[in-house]
């Protein structure tokens, strides 16, 4: 039997003690519990006995997932009353190292965007593992393995990277929605008229690398419809600002003897 | 009866022909045939008496839609051997004024991303709509409703503000991808570790306003991650760009003040 305890009661603890309690792919894993600070959030799905009202409450168990924010990693494992046990954090940018010396590594970090309203998929997310003896590593892959089909080893170097490829991906592509909702707010249209191609844009990718899918005036190097859109974003410098950059990224990253070879 | 001639062979072409061929939604609506310099990829799915050798067949057509480069719109629109027909671009960023005098003007645009290797579910695609004259709009209206059940009418402003827009959600987007996948590429990693997140960023604007989906560090202004990437970065100067801009603009829009008051 592997008990797993979770500290945390934002997004990604939410999901995770969600995701442990229900899965039913291997019983010898099993959710013994929650601490969090504020746990009103979990008690719509925990049982009252998993919802921990103290950290000692960990003494028992075998994993402790710490799912809280980035800058208090330290601090918080630093401060659990126990020493030898295997606690995990769940940062994609924060080392393995940052955790206290006191009890044993690892890093249990799902790649998803998580929110409260809406259901994971557990099966499809990437769940990347590190720790500082195998025989850990092999636990938290068992773990994991219970909620994801799509488990693997990274180094702290590694998930920095995926963390930041995530951010351009994620993070960045959510504030082109932001700004394109901008523009259709300043010229009456309801943001509603982008969702098929927000769809289909996301979509493409599974049939076509992103460089074989990318369109638009900046590939085709068409100054014509850049000015007509850099005049239209006239009235919108934050949004003229990110269109000029980003069309010249473009334009980096793809030369114009690619664009007229591809045509 | 309204006949619809189509020129061009590029991927909205191809498209329309399609849509227009097979659709059931409205008999009295027929595709006449299609123009085009290089008729060879519609050979696939046209029967070849729907394959016009030149531009004179459209002399019993009721539309003609022009489904060529912006930059050819006006020239080939002049270059028509008769007067006095609806003749509709399918351009975002082209005023309808751009249309030769010599015919009636419209604009029929299509808001999505097509590829030819991916067929289109119209029935979703918004069509923007423009006509001088209110009896060619109507003619519009009935032969975009046989494709979707998205049609409205944009003035030729009002298009550009919607294909800037669309630039930012989808070609700005997809640019996104490429830096994503150059990061996974430069630290042996495969892109398809992201597709997940890519998917479910796209499908949380479903149930979020962008404003309210937005996450990540710069939205927490959580300096120390944002360091730990730009560090990651340095050896790419193309993502180091783009991410201290896109996290710069993230925090223009959203202030300290909202964060916290969201958290």
């Amino acid at each position: 039997m592997i008990k797993v305890g979770i500290v945390g009661s934002g997004r990604v603890a939410y999901h995770l003690a969600k995701g442990f309690l229900h899965q039913i792919t291997d019983p010898e894993v099993q959710l013994a519990g929650v601490f969090a600070r504020n746990a009103s959030t979990l008690a719509s799905f925990l049982p009252p006995n998993l919802i921990f009202e103290n950290v000692s409450s960990f003494e028992n168990v075998d994993v402790i997932i710490i799912a809280v924010s980035d800058d208090v990693i330290q601090e918080f494992s630093a401060a659990l009353p126990f020493s030898g046990k295997l606690v995990a954090h769940t940062s994609g940018s924060t080392p393995l190292e940052a955790l206290s010396n006191h009890n044993r590594k690892g890093v249990f970090y799902p790649l998803q965007t998580f929110s409260k309203e809406k259901n994971v998929i557990w099966q499809e997310v990437p769940i990347a593992l590190e720790a500082t003896l195998e025989s850990d590593y092999i636990t938290l892959q068992k773990i994991a393995a219970t909620l994801s089909g799509n488990v693997l080893r990274l180094n702290s170097e590694q998930r920095v990277a995926l963390h930041t490829a995530a951010v351009f991906v994620a993070n960045f592509v959510n504030h082109m929605y932001v700004l394109g909702y901008e523009i259709c707010q300043k010229n009456n249209m309801p943001f509603d008229l982008l969702k098929p191609l927000i769809h289909e844009t996301a979509a493409k990718i599974a049939l076509l690398s992103p460089k074989e899918a990318q369109t638009g005036p900046a590939l085709r190097f068409d100054h014509k419809t850049i000015e007509r859109h850099k005049e239209l974003l006239h009235a919108f410098p934050e949004g003229l600002n990110v269109y000029t950059l980003i069309t010249q990224s473009i334009q980096n990253i793809h030369s114009t003897a690619e664009y007229i070879s591809r045509k």
